[in-house]
């Protein structure tokens, strides 16, 4: 799933710059100036912005603004919660209330600026939170949190509330959660829990209750910030402190709609360098979904293929249930670096060894089979009948007795495994509860992950809820895909962030020898003529077909005696798409009669169609090739992105397209060319020889220079067909379409 | 996921007979020989074989063969639990054993010749059964079930134990279930749950534990087959069985190898016909795990491709995981017929309802916009910036009171909904506790169905266990995965089985005539030439493009004079292939003195090469159509299949095809076209004229027929390609191979 981002930005090598993996660079201070070092040559940030969140969510003093104890009033439920949420962490709380003396008994304030102290952290209860936010920012307040609703999630009247909320916080210098978020941040996280945590981040309270009840199972939590609106504080400022956090183990996310793309990605990008796990459920797979999601948080949904994609790049893992959230970011927090990729399957029956292997090969896992020593090894105590190779079936009564413990122990040694994963689908007890507590000591005494699956669909049995769930070393799941999907993801996760380098540590900050020749082709709010958009192509080093721009017959026939026979002829012009259609293409003419014949025909259609050309392209034939596309689409959340696809029938037909955002290295660029379902024509198929695909890399990557450069002043570029040539022949351009924004 | 199987046989309508839905042919008797019109053309069988084992599962005297009270023994505690289920289920034991006077107190007897009665049923727990069965065939016991192991599951020796087994059994006339089988058969099923029951049949008995337990979720269990090594009795036979069982509402299966092809999609066809669902786990999805399942059970594991596809052609719904077995069974077996396919979602929080639908939208489920009446309607309970358009979002408060139960009855109430979702991710019992009570009221007085997804990782709150699960109309799931895909399951199986006829009823029964010319170009154990090929396509009405073979170039120019200019030449000769690869294919040839060129050139290459010819091909030259390739190949486990695909670099690189087992009827081979990735291609893309799919169609169904009659005599059959024309000019097959066994 996660591919690796290692490589270079070929088409500007000078600038390539070789960071030490685990060694971010220092966060951007909040508040202060991005510099021109901070910035891509796109002018969007390189660095993450990381607030510093230690007293907001470990405050030393509160105020609860609008605070009440009036029975029946939500303010009074909310007020004796935090209340008790202030007791229990230590903090002072300061109720704020024009009118009131006492609430529950501490003394009430009358305004903000009558607050004993300099205070931490505000929790505004008020209605209208805005008059409160200029107030807060005069007392120094450093934090707010914000519960009323009524903003974006109603439309477009709330949506403008937000907007003014947002500027007067950005005015103010404080940093504000919600509004429309809730107590989650100061839920009782329980102290005994051993082991890295969960940190939680979600824009709905109730979608994240599962994740957080996980404690319930001895699962470490340190930190719920529930994101609400985002006004201020959003998804990714979370993500970036809990990289942070010596405490957190694996970060978990539940996110309907995201609000800045780019600072999405500096987060998740922050998140890899820790090698922190990032988990996350993105709502918008369907049109109906997103619809719900933008209308329920009143954000942006991005098209759900790019925020895949962007997703990938960064190593961020996707699920989609919360169950899969829960059950993978608990593995991902509190499984140690595999010391091999190998899965050992050992069950107490072969059924369920042959069914949990058929799935986990399925999914991608490894399954190695044992040496033969090793299954000699395991036949001392399991009968000679029984396969031992991988699955690894003891037929059941090994377990009931001194050998149980031998054989895990002999499976965990070998070096080709690194996760031993025992499926126990019905509970026997007097073989399965043996067997759990053997695994759990094992566990105890090895590097290696080991993970139960319990499949009784109880639950309620003293080897699942004491012996396992007791157990903080062996990863207890409920179902054979969850455990699946969860060591896929640990095991992609170490792949990925093992030597990870960031693709913006090697992003451009300054425009290439390129653009100033580029810029003067763009003609903004138009469409370039198919001559103008190749001359844009040949300033970033991508080959065009020789050609020639003609307007008479004469010239034609002379253009083509430089080009060379045999060549294509096309009309030209600003406005021209669909040439082919509207038989405004001629291909494989072979003399200067038939260019000149060709020349009258053209230019007799164009004037019949009304189609004003700037001339008749005189261009060199390119026939034996892979046809490919590559093209920049401006997303709505992410900005340019750069696709590649297979040309003709392929892209018509199946849509067969990988697509990535900006900036990515030389390996992203050969991963999109992996995940083409055609990519085999690439390799040369029925006899073909394979294509120059370094060469192809290559225009991607000049693209995505191309994107990062002009792609804010671009709708759209689509190379289509680029013919990509024989191995060592290299890559041209046939057709270009190039729309300015 | 399910398509229908309506349609007849074109290519022989006579033979179209139409049977009422819902009303199966006879069963066939079992040991009675099949008659003529039990078989179809190819001799294979028409109806399932319905085993009566109503006295194998509640037999009236049972004798246990190798009974023994010695502590320690593993026949003891068998013997034990025996016991204790005859006593429970009114039934007579008796024990047998040669030296033991008494059993456990109850009287024991030497050998079966001395037992007092006719029983219905013996245990063998001896080591060897085979010796026993001869015993039992003179006493008239009607049934076995043996528990031994080492048979086909240890290897090549077990497998020839195992085919002894199988003859002697034949012989006898009893019905054995086993050998490698175990006690499931006589578990303790509850008697004091209600509704429609599943019936579960496993080749593992550790792996039905899940769906057996489900009785202690309230989920009534009535039979569990555990079939073991399958020497005589299978899964097909115990499919048919159930299917007629007035109690059972879904069976349950875990499938590691299946017996006999044929015979399960009898049995499937028959539960259709009783619209009685099959949910299945089929291990084999993988290489890896196919192997396994091979050597555990020793028993054939299809390609898993057909597998996958003759279960959807006879509506086996099959799943991956043992929770999504336990909870689509559960569903299937209580939920009524829908009387919509709407489902509509409903939740205290809209990031639920959003989340849900997202993912229940992307797996296919229709969520109907309400009207704006019924919105309305909502809205007198729900605050009005809420969005109750489906998903419904509530808000939280409604469901706290009166308006809780009204919102949910005016849902139900609204006809194009026929489900009703309430995922439940974070219990808040203030809420949650009521929204339960109020769904499970709710769902006592609706035909409609009423779904639950409680997504507490804990599943110990009162509202799980008590509330819900206590009902015996609220369809319950931890995960949304699990609750979208029985849903899906349940209106598909309703959709497959409503109006299902059977494809059996109309399959040929005798040959066609063409039969006889295409026999007479059989050649045994030889690829027949391309011509002959062609010729045997010709048979069966299947068009080829006009052609003649000739031996010289003069002959070369009169054929080609005849066929029609442009024309296509081809070496041919029984033992070609590759011809394009060897430069044995000159296309586009436009006059004699080509033709004479071609005719030298092609003889010339075959003598380099040394590939002996019949002579060359001159065949008209067909351009214009969209190529597609459609064969016959020999699955070890189903007999001849049909495979139809998209041609030229599509199937080279993508195999973009779909399979189906005969026999089957126009609708499914209209359904394998849908099942095509790149099946735009066949309705027009790029201002392409759209394919002549009714042709296509037609020449799927005629190849069809020639699987049915030819299928066991030919190893292979590919036309490829066969170029499909515009609509209304038909489909031609431009070449041919054909491999005969």
């Amino acid at each position: 799933m996660l591919g690796s981002t290692h490589g270079t930005f070929t088409t500007d090598p000078r600038r390539a710059r070789v960071m030490a993996c685990g060694e971010p660079p220092p966060p951007t201070v909040h508040g202060s100036a991005p510099t021109a070092d901070d910035l891509d040559v796109s002018g969007r940030p390189l660095h993450a912005d990381v607030p510093d969140l230690d007293r907001f969510f470990r405050p030393e003093s509160v105020a609860v603004i609008g605070a009440s104890d009036a029975e029946g009033r939500p303010g009074a439920g909310i007020t004796r919660r935090l209340i008790a949420w202030a007791e229990r962490v230590g903090a002072r709380l300061h109720p704020v209330h024009p009118t009131r003396r006492t609430v529950f008994g501490i003394p009430c304030f009358p305004s903000v600026a009558d607050l004993p102290e300099q205070v931490d952290l505000a929790v505004l209860l008020v209605g209208d939170p805005l008059p409160a936010i200029e107030q807060l920012a005069e007392a120094k307040v450093r934090f707010a949190v914000a519960f009323a609703s009524g903003f974006a999630e109603t439309g477009e009247a709330g949506a403008a509330a937000q907007a003014r909320l947002t500027a007067a916080v950005r005015r103010s210098g404080l940093r504000l959660l919600g509004p429309n978020t809730n107590l989650n941040a100061f839920e009782e996280f329980r102290e005994d829990l051993e082991g890295p945590a969960i940190a939680l981040i979600t824009q709905s309270g109730h979608q994240g209750r599962p994740v957080f009840t996980l404690q319930e199972l001895g699962i470490r939590l340190s930190h719920w910030a529930p994101t609400g609106n985002e006004a201020d504080l959003e998804t990714a400022d979370f993500i970036s402190y809990f990289a942070e956090r010596p405490e957190v183990g694996a970060i978990a996310c539940y996110v309907e709609g995201l609000k800045d793309g780019r600072a999405f990605l500096l987060a998740a990008d922050r998140a890899a360098r820790r090698g922190v796990p990032v988990v996350a459920v993105k709502v918008g797979r369907t049109e109906t979904g997103a619809r719900t999601a933008a209308s329920h948080t009143g954000k942006l949904t991005g098209a759900d293929a790019v925020v895949d994609a962007a997703m990938r790049q960064f190593g961020v893992i996707r699920v989609d249930g919360l169950d899969e959230l829960q059950d993978t970011s608990a593995l991902l927090a509190r499984a140690r670096r595999p010391s091999a990729e190998g899965v050992a399957v050992y069950s107490i029956s072969g059924g369920t060894g042959a069914h949990f292997s058929d799935l986990a090969a399925e999914a991608g896992l490894t399954l190695p089979t044992l040496g033969a020593a090793k299954q000699a090894e395991l036949h001392q105590w399991i009968p000679e009948y029984l396969n031992v190779a991988n699955p690894i079936d003891n037929g059941g009564h090994p377990v009931g007795d001194w050998r149980g413990r031998k054989i895990i122990d002999a499976i965990l040694d070998d070096p080709q495994v690194g996760v031993l994963i025992c499926p126990i689908t019905g509970p026997f007890p007097p073989l399965s509860d043996k067997l759990a507590q053997d695994l759990v000591d094992a566990a105890e005494e090895t590097d290696k992950l080991v993970c139960v699956v319990w499949g009784s669909p109880l639950g309620t049995e003293d080897a699942y809820r004491r012996t396992l769930l007791g157990s903080s070393r062996v990863a207890t799941f409920r179902t054979f895909a969850n455990c699946i999907t969860a060591v896929r993801a640990h095991l992609d996760h170490h792949r990925f962030t093992t030597g990870y380098r960031s693709p913006f540590d090697e992003a451009p900050r300054s425009p290439s020898p390129s653009f100033r020749k580029a810029q003067a082709l763009m003609r903004p709010g138009q469409q370039l003529s198919e001559h103008a958009a190749k001359q844009l192509l040949r300033a970033y080093g991508i080959r065009v077909p020789r050609e020639q721009l003609v307007t008479s017959a004469a010239a034609a026939v002379r253009a083509a005696g430089l080009v060379g026979y045999p060549v294509v002829m096309k009309a030209s012009g600003p406005q021209l798409a669909h040439k082919t259609e509207l038989g405004l293409v001629k291909i494989g003419l072979t003399s200067a009669s038939q260019v000149r014949d060709a020349y009258r025909e053209l230019t007799d259609i164009a004037r019949y169609e009304g189609v004003p050309l700037d001339g008749v392209l005189v261009c060199q034939m390119v026939e034996r090739g892979v046809e490919m596309v590559v093209g920049v689409t401006h997303d709505a959340l992410f900005g340019p992105t750069v696709t590649v696809g297979l040309g003709g029938v392929l892209v018509e037909v199946l849509r067969d397209a990988a697509v990535r955002v900006p900036p990515f290295g030389q390996d992203q660029a050969k991963a999109m060319l992996s995940e083409l379902r055609g990519r085999a024509l690439l390799d040369g198929v029925r006899g073909a020889a394979p294509a120059d695909v370094d060469a192809l890399v290559e225009v991607v990557l000049r693209v995505q220079r191309m994107a990062l450069e002009l792609g804010d002043q671009m709708a759209e570029l689509d190379i289509n067909p680029l013919m990509v040539l024989p191995r060592g022949q290299g890559a041209v351009a046939l057709d270009a379409l190039a729309v300015c924004r």
